[in-house]
């Protein structure tokens, strides 16, 4: 999906978001938010959203002198969701079918969100209303006949957090089909907050997949900027699976490759194109595969 | 109160209700959006708020070539109130204090949002509900005893639909104060969904009070951009009964004039500044006067 004009106002609310965090002087402020609408109404609109709030980052980030402001932040909703690791494993597999379960919280999961200060308590309240709405668009059968197929599998990342139930379901893929291999991607600078190879060792990822950077600081998946062995990977996998809006909105208009896109609805725009709604949870096959 | 960044997401998001309103193609659109992302990079923060916007309707009615993009929703909005006016009235008359009644109606009509599509019977539920809320900030003892002193007073319009209410607040005014001169004053040139002339007579407003227009095209009564004779009948008024934010936000560091502000907090910003919740009701004496 290219730029849309609504996009600017995601972008322009990151500024705030990390202006808030940091807690900035209001000069330090006026100037950071001039130089990003500067950028804006310059950017290029033959791009995707992923691509320019990747650019946006790294305007805010060497604006205020701090490669990751969300380096606390994201470490409290890995430790968070940690805790409840146990509880939420218990969850899975105590209900009948245990890959719908992990796979309905996984994308649950991609409504965590970090802005607010929000308790474990609460957030599993959430995941768990979440885990019992039906999918808006779900083509869970055929994700569940591809993994069968499946050899070599690339589970790309979103957000902190929400990772440990990525790590989750991706056990139970591995307890179906024990002779998987899984790759786990994650992005290759710290970008808001998208897992890094940081987060994807915090949670024991590894125990699970092989990590994989992709060398790339957008907010998703833009594939040539990725580098050549994460493309290699990103090529030679039987099958993608591809967690959250960044991803989806970066490798939406990707060909012939496998993909199956899992996540959370949350703008109009992504609500217009899939023809959901907003907040709607949704599993779907690459529809050009 | 001066711009500040925050107030950069105003600006952008008029313009997005403009693209919705006018169902704009999508190559005006990104130039719209540019343009008005440009303009605002170089905005300059040593003015306030409404005269910014001022300046981005501007750019915005020009880009589209369209002066008056709301006239029909504000033409809507004044229909649907009139259409309540005698129900509004016999409300504030059956109730022991009408003078409060109605100025609580007055504010309450601030929250009277044009961007939704919505019927008569759902914004008179809104506004009765807000009647019955206790104002955040409640001076309206002490304009009460003002208007007893009072021989001119000027009442600044703000939106479209809330206008009637203005009315109805008008004539208990004059019900209990009879000799007092009211001036009514609106925007000189259509601005976002802001009165003019037009929607003060579509009213009736020459019933209750001499309609002056103030010669500006801000979103706000920017004192400096109006007209002398607007000058003159704002410094000569013993009384200003300024209503809504944009008014608020550009004559809040107005010293001396005898001002009562009633407005609906609508923004963090203004919430911070005045130390009440947003969606909280005001009526509050000029700090400085």
């Amino acid at each position: 999906m290219l730029m849309h004009p609504e996009c600017m106002l995601c972008n322009l609310n990151q500024v705030y978001r990390v202006i808030n965090l940091m807690g900035l002087e209001e000069e330090v402020e006026k100037q950071l938010v001039s130089k990003v609408l500067a950028f804006l109404s310059e950017a290029d609109y033959s791009r995707t959203n992923s691509h320019i709030m990747g650019e946006t980052w790294k305007l805010i980030t060497k604006e205020i002198g701090d490669p990751d402001p969300y380096a606390r932040v994201k470490e409290k909703y890995n430790t968070l969701l940690l805790q409840a690791e146990s509880e939420l494993r218990n969850a899975i597999l105590q209900v009948e079918n245990s890959f719908l379960a992990a796979l309905r919280l996984a994308v649950a999961g991609n409504q965590i969100d970090f802005a607010g200060r929000r308790e474990v308590s609460f957030i599993l309240k959430e995941v768990y209303h979440c885990m019992e709405q039906e999918l808006v668009i779900d083509d869970s059968t055929g994700l569940l006949r591809e993994l069968e197929k499946t050899r070599k599998l690339l589970y790309l990342g979103d957000n902190c957090g929400e990772i440990v139930l990525d790590k989750l379901f991706i056990e139970m893929i591995r307890k179906r089909y024990p002779n998987l291999t899984v790759l786990y991607g994650v992005r290759g600078r710290p970008v808001v907050n998208d897992v890094t190879l940081e987060d994807a060792r915090m949670v024991g990822m590894e125990r699970v997949a092989r990590i994989i950077e992709n060398g790339s600081g957008a907010l998703g998946t833009v594939l040539n900027e990725t580098s050549p062995e994460f493309q290699e990977i990103f090529k030679t996998a039987d099958l993608v699976i591809s967690k959250g809006q960044g991803n989806f909105e970066s490798l939406s208009e990707c060909r012939d490759q496998q993909i199956y896109y899992l996540l959370m609805i949350k703008c109009e725009r992504v609500s217009r194109a899939l023809k959901g709604p907003v907040n709607g949870l949704v599993c779907m096959r690459n529809p050009f595969s």
